[in-house]
């Protein structure tokens, strides 16, 4: 037996319903801006082990909820846990970000990738969720992530991170065939992955499209939108999951809110390159909009905060379907008082649009 | 007494004329890509000797035109001169990009910011152009070009580059001041700088907006766009420079287009992330468009790279104002025989648009 849900403002905005203020959470929320979090990292030895022992990763979830008042909690995890369960070996350098020892660059390579399964080499992410879950006992909702299937194979097949792209874009116009097999075994581990996270507790799901804003729109659409669609698809056709928000939110696809918001999505997530407004007169009637302050206005003192929350709240204007978000995760470098001042200013400022 | 421009394609493209052919140029076409233009930075010994020496920016210039009919030449230089003109010590470190020794970050750095003469300091860079204007002897224009004052101040501000903007943004917020002051020095010594390469022989000047596309709608209209139309209008005010064309490049500025046409520039270079039929519906009355292959595409097979071309030139259609080029710079690793392909294709399949 679930406890009650004390906190329904994010899960009521993701569904455009009227909500008392607009909710809010940072992505990164859980992160190395805060020292307690430095503090079980330290305790923890290294990243990957943060994120394997439930536990822990229980633990830093919980940890911003208890100093801000903040309506969502998001799994802590990272987003390459799909490609390190099917055998590619992540590890991280210190200041390089993540690697794969086993980078995806041929046939065989291709041929060996199978799906890797949510309640076996991936139980300790599930297991996260349902002690998370108990955890929280209703405080708020719990968010349950993926990385999109494009996100995770820029990493599988240049082997950590890219600037420039050059060896998957490379595959993409030379042996596009490839590039589809991975995508669709990606496809398929992220709609399990996801359906698994619902299944142990997560009570909506953001799927992060962090590198599409790389691509074409003739390349975002098929080898980026294609499979969050399937994913999308998928979730929205199981009892089990249809009814479980899911965000879709590629960085850098502004220009694409129409194409995304087809996907069948409930919400995107949207960074500061758009405004609120013209996205809300896009694709509004359609999906409920996370976002999208830019983390960096949290460098600046919380007089400024105040004033870039009331403008990115008046942007979105009066109304449903608002979940108040950065646009991109918060930096570590931040100060956490600030990120006080825009939860307090968000909650604050956002009851006019609400009555 | 200046020669007859020969293929003035290129020109009559940004001034939406009918063309026989769409021209083609590629952004970084002197570049690493090639065996010749290694050969000569080994002799110069490092990047900054070879700015720095007319005589071979004017060689490493000439080279790809040596190697593929290319429609328009290109200054070899860096972005960063004005801000090394300042006193701010460019270099560059093995892998690294480049940095400062003297980054702008306080009020007293920012007094002391002064417009570089571009006929003392910068007269190294207007002798390269005078010098390539005379070897080049009409073959093809040459475009001259600055980084724009936003980008250039990304770089002085952090003291290299950066992916997350902190201390730049970091100052946008807490002292919009301060960095107006930075951004009004800039954008007169963008304009004086140009106008001496106008003056030298320049026949198209491009202001490339790196990173213009970092912004928000609002700090991108304040910060960046700004100041680009300040130069503008400043180059298109005075009689000596106001025929030569002027192009605007803000790459990720895809959502921006109609407020950078606004800036009363000639014409928009565009990334990969905007389909060009979509931009001309924008903005093609008003200005012609340069653009926008994935530099990636180079890493397929000619036949691939020939069916890219020529859906690049679909996107755009028939009709006046079309400069093939490149979304970005060319990458290192490209083999020549492919931007080969390019051009050749470019040519080809483009002299159905013009009939």
């Amino acid at each position: 037996m679930k406890p009650t849900l004390k906190n329904d403002r994010f899960l009521r905005a993701l569904r455009r319903q009227a909500v008392d203020v607009t909710p809010v959470w940072m992505m990164r929320q859980a992160g190395r801006y805060l020292p307690e979090y430095r503090a079980t990292r330290s305790k923890a030895g290294n990243f990957m082990n943060l994120c394997q022992n439930p536990e822990l990763a229980c633990e830093v979830t919980l940890q911003p909820l208890d100093r801000f008042p903040l309506d969502a909690a998001i799994l802590f995890s990272d987003i390459l846990t799909i490609p390190d369960a099917m055998g590619l070996g992540l590890y991280f350098e210190e200041g390089e970000g993540p690697r794969f020892q086993h980078p995806v660059t041929d046939e065989e390579a291709v041929a060996k990738l199978a799906v890797p399964d949510p309640n076996d080499e991936l139980r300790y992410v599930t297991d996260a969720v349902s002690l998370i879950r108990r955890e929280l006992d209703g405080r708020v909702p719990l968010i349950g992530f993926s990385g999109s299937p494009w996100t995770l194979a820029t990493y599988m097949v240049e082997g950590g991170s890219s600037k420039t792209f050059s060896c998957i874009k490379g595959m993409m116009y030379s042996r596009p065939d490839l590039l589809h097999r991975i995508l669709a075994v990606l496809a398929d581990s992220v709609s399990v992955y996801l359906a698994a996270q619902i299944e142990a507790g997560a009570q909506a799901v953001m799927v992060f499209d962090t590198w599409g804003g790389s691509l074409s729109p003739a390349t975002y659409r098929e080898f980026s939108l294609a499979y969050m669609t399937k994913i999308v698809e998928k979730l929205k056709a199981d009892a089990t999951t249809r009814d479980v928000p899911v965000v879709l939110f590629t960085k850098g696809g502004g220009q694409w809110l129409e194409l995304m918001a087809d996907s069948g999505c409930d919400a995107l997530g949207l960074d500061w390159t758009t405004d609120l407004s013209d996205a809300r007169a896009r694709v509004g009637d359609r999906v409920a909009l996370q976002g999208n302050i830019d983390p960096c206005v949290l460098y600046a003192p919380p007089d400024t905060i105040r004033e870039q929350v009331a403008m990115t709240l008046a942007s979105f204007g009066k109304g449903n379907g608002h979940v108040f978000n950065l646009g991109h995760g918060i930096h570590p470098a931040v100060n956490p008082e600030h990120a006080a001042a825009l939860v307090e200013a968000v909650h604050e400022l956002s009851r006019q649009y609400h009555q």
